[in-house]
């Protein structure tokens, strides 16, 4: 039986909730927040992030790292694509999420309006939350230009470009920074994958004392 | 032909050089600094980020994109490990250099000593440098740690987590920013990669105005 060791509002997390998902993969979740520095859990990953991903026999650190896992080792819904350059093209897109999309906008909205508001009891900084807001129109224009030109992200096939990126977009919609009007192909994507039966479990947790707003898990939003 | 888009100093494009010498795969290099936001180069990636490796069919983006898409398409000389779960290690590590590593140490000393003194002309935070060299010590650390217990970082077989460690730490090293005394493993493991001749051209070039500390390219350091 794997366990993962996450948080509800991790991107990261969601990213290996989802894909877990769509290959039929169970897992138990175990909730781990990485800032309250617990010494088993450095134990578990040096690094000290979730998520991660642990079995009998193996763990399993950094979100790409266990998403190449699934892929290996489970044959059923392949998730990256074909051939070499469509997989290229579907990490090229992994690592625009992971690093980009979440430094632009997923991190500095985690901090300012989860951390601090639960943590820290700060004030947020109102710069910081229009900033990864103006990031997040940009990106969700990049997704239209790739949507206007493809059926998912990175190509004719829904696959793990679609899940990195979903991952973020949700953590960063629930936290409020994302206006729908204006992008018709990410909305009509959005909510594609929010009536996915794989999906849905993610979009009905709620991180206590931070509700999000009332569109966040609607199909129609 | 592939040819590589790069500067002497991003770690990155580092990567991706010594993985495709140590696959036997010719590149010709192309001097691009991402600092100048050339049109032609946001075309090419729309993240504006070195290295691009493309030949006349294919356009490859990120150094872990590029270098999965050696592996997949040159069987010689595998650098991921047998296995998924050894693979899985090396990816984890891949991950750590790439987005720990760099973001704590390489990052920090490119902007203040590569950036400011190449390009604005502002003087250096020197709180900023030495927090980059204090981490490169935790990091330096780690690789002792590593190699107390592994011929190489990620097990028995050198592989793309050594290349993508010493992409890192070779730049760290041209800064000047790590001291070698007191780390005993990770320094004969450098010495070991140095002596490469796949490796070896990397150390012979230079940054123009930003000569390296004097044992930066000895094999005895
Ligand atoms: N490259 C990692 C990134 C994971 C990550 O950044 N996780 C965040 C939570 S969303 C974390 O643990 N942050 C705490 C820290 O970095 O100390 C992955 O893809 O799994
Ligand atoms: N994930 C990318 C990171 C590449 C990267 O950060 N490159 C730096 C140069 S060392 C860059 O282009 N920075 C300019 C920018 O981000 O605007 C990769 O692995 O290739």
């Amino acid at each position: 039986m794997w366990r993962l060791y996450q948080y509800t509002l991790c991107p990261f997390s969601r990213k290996v909730r989802f894909a877990c998902a769509v290959k039929g993969v169970t897992v138990e979740l175990v909730d781990e927040f990485p800032w309250d520095r617990r010494d088993g859990f450095a134990a578990l990953n040096p690094a000290g992030q979730t998520p991660v991903l642990q079995n009998s026999s193996v763990t399993l650190v950094d979100s790409a790292a266990i998403c190449d896992y699934l892929e290996e080792t489970i044959e059923r819904t392949p998730l990256l694509g074909a051939g070499p350059e469509e997989r290229a093209e579907s990490r090229r897109l992994i690592a625009w999420f992971d690093q980009k999309f979440y430094g632009e906008v997923t991190a500095p909205l985690l901090s300012e309006r989860m951390y601090k508001r639960l943590f820290t009891r700060e004030a947020p900084d109102a710069a910081a939350i229009r900033s990864a807001a103006r990031n997040a129109e940009a990106h969700l224009d990049y997704l239209d230009f790739l949507l206007d030109r493809r059926r998912w992200l990175s190509g004719p096939a829904f696959g793990l470009a679609d899940i990195a990126a979903v991952a973020q977009v949700s953590v960063a919609d629930y936290l409020g920074a994302i206006e729908w009007d204006g992008h018709d192909p990410a909305r009509t994507w959005y909510s594609a994958i929010k009536s996915r039966p794989t999906f849905r479990p993610l979009l009905q947790e709620r991180m206590e004392g931070l509700p999000p707003p009332s569109h966040y898990d609607k199909l129609d939003f």
